[in-house]
């Protein structure tokens, strides 16, 4: 029998939490029935936990609770996170990871002491210059690996070049059907655009492109992000924060006037096209921010999200070690140092 | 009687031209046929443009016509523009604009040739450390205005800072009866938040905020450059053009696969509901990227806009000059000077 793929949740995190988080546990175990392959180490307040447990109806052997009385609250800053979260059910979560016990934590709670915490405890990986925070994104063919998403404003080309490895091993970790096609994000598509910086990863990269790791695919405009046509898109965390939040923005404001536009007489006529549109770009779809160069996935879902949404960061968590995730990013790594 | 307002506009530049910009001119004409306040330049090639007037049924006292018979192509690049544009219909217009004998120039045509032989015929105004490209962007209560766009991909806080002052200068000219509110589009609210640069640009701009230029109201992300709390959102080229072009593709994705999801019935119902909806995030009403920071306003239309979108881009030039845009420029730049 192979090792079950074990997943540590920080069942505190976020707004309604532990309602929302154990709520998504639930979704997770009702479509997972058949399967027997996992663990779900759920950490945080042991009485609120089962209490939780009962209202939905969980009764499963593949959870295992782990009294965690502390919670970090939405007020730490990173600068005091390692002093004042120790034993938080956060801080257990990535210990418990340290330990073997688990290959992936999963935080609905705060974004910098979950970066801050993670990178302390589990450590940088020696062959990376600096860890990044990958999201998912769709593109007109399916999803696109987007990093940095912000956990470094300031990145030289060596950062990027490191993003590129990374974040091409989670993409066949999730996706071992494609392959990862990378692309730096810049102001324009011809060679001469964008920073020296730019320039230097680009060349780079296309020094490293291989059927084996990544097709390096050049540059990519803002527009076409979500063409289809490169599915690894590379940029700083200050750009790629800004275009991700841009675009959320974007969404939101068309959908918003979208719903004021119509009648109810329309509504009702377009009720059933409308919601396969909605299904098609619900932002729960792709919850779940992974940090990656660590010697461990750390996954963060979305704060304000609801069960549904954190049940699709879980099944994020399962695909990424199901995919083996570590040992595609070795195998990058290694790659990109030798090349 | 008043001086009347001079728009000289390269008819040759971008697709489909003349007929898209002469039809364009057309569309301006029509809609202010009860106004005599307004000279409008045409610079191509001279027969062509008869042709293409009397095409349009177009005939206006208000119309003159430079023959420059020789066009800046595509293909050319900033680096040979100097070189190769001499008395191309774009230079033309900018050295009419020189001269006194226009107020602003509009060119649907080469984008980096175009930033170049303005810069280089017009000059920077002595008090600007660096010329933007600004843009409008809807927001929920009207209108954003977003500098820089591209021109400078690299920038301090001194450019921002001169952003904020033209930026709001455009605004004012603009929307007359709004007050302009500064935003810094940035990775977070608060104030710890960003590069050192961008810290110390905040800093600049709380210092300067005065409800005669323009209010100050700190940090934004992307997620809320359409929340309307702000209308002036400064930032480097780089994220600038990054963001804009970001969600324009968001934009056009959605749209595209809202169209996709409605069925024939559904599409029949919400007709006119749909159009409405289409009317107001109509992208053609926003075409027109104004370069700021030079001794006079240019203007760059899309290339690929149809005449409809050159006309919103005739009439953008009309309201800046009537706004008295450099007016206003050099009393917020004399207020930041002496800030």
């Amino acid at each position: 029998m192979s090792k079950k793929i074990s997943i540590a949740i920080d069942a505190m995190g976020g707004d309604n939490s532990p309602d929302k988080t154990i709520e998504g546990v639930k979704i997770f175990i009702d479509k997972n029935k058949t399967s027997d392959d996992f663990i779900i180490n759920i950490f945080g307040k042991e009485d609120l936990i089962i209490e939780k447990l009962k209202k939905y109806k969980i009764n499963s052997s593949a959870i295992n609770i782990i009294d965690s009385q502390k919670v970090v609250s939405d007020e730490e800053t990173p600068m005091t996170a390692v002093k004042n979260s120790k034993n938080t059910s956060m801080w257990n979560c990535i210990q418990h990871q340290l330990e073997g016990k688990s290959d992936i934590s999963l935080s609905a709670g705060n974004t910098g002491v979950l970066l801050v915490i993670s990178r302390m405890i589990l450590k940088m990986m020696n062959e990376v210059s600096k860890p990044a925070l990958a999201g998912l994104w769709p593109n007109k063919n399916g999803m696109n690996v987007v990093l940095d998403l912000g956990a470094n404003i300031e990145c030289n080309e060596q950062n990027l070049v490191d993003f590129a490895e990374l974040g091409s091993a989670l993409f066949k970790s999730l996706f071992p059907n494609d392959k990862p096609k990378v692309s730096l994000l810049n102001v324009g598509s011809e060679e001469i655009k964008g920073t020296e910086m730019l320039k230097a990863a680009s060349k780079k990269l296309r020094d490293l492109s291989s059927e084996d790791n990544f097709i390096y695919k050049g540059y990519i405009e803002g527009n076409n992000i979500m063409s289809g046509n490169s599915n690894v898109i590379i940029t700083d965390g200050f750009t790629g924060n800004i275009a991700l939040k841009t675009a959320e923005g974007t969404a939101k404001f068309i959908t918003k006037n979208l719903k004021e536009s119509l009648t109810t007489i329309s509504l009702i006529f377009s009720f059933f096209s409308l919601k396969k549109f909605k299904d098609k770009l619900d932002p729960r779809k792709y919850n779940g921010a992974i940090f990656l160069g660590l010697n461990g996935p750390v996954v963060k879902s979305h704060g304000g999200i609801d069960s549904m949404g954190f049940y699709y960061s879980i099944n994020l968590c399962y695909k990424i070690v199901k995919g083996n995730l570590m040992t595609e990013i070795k195998k990058n790594l290694k790659h990109s140092k030798s090349g």
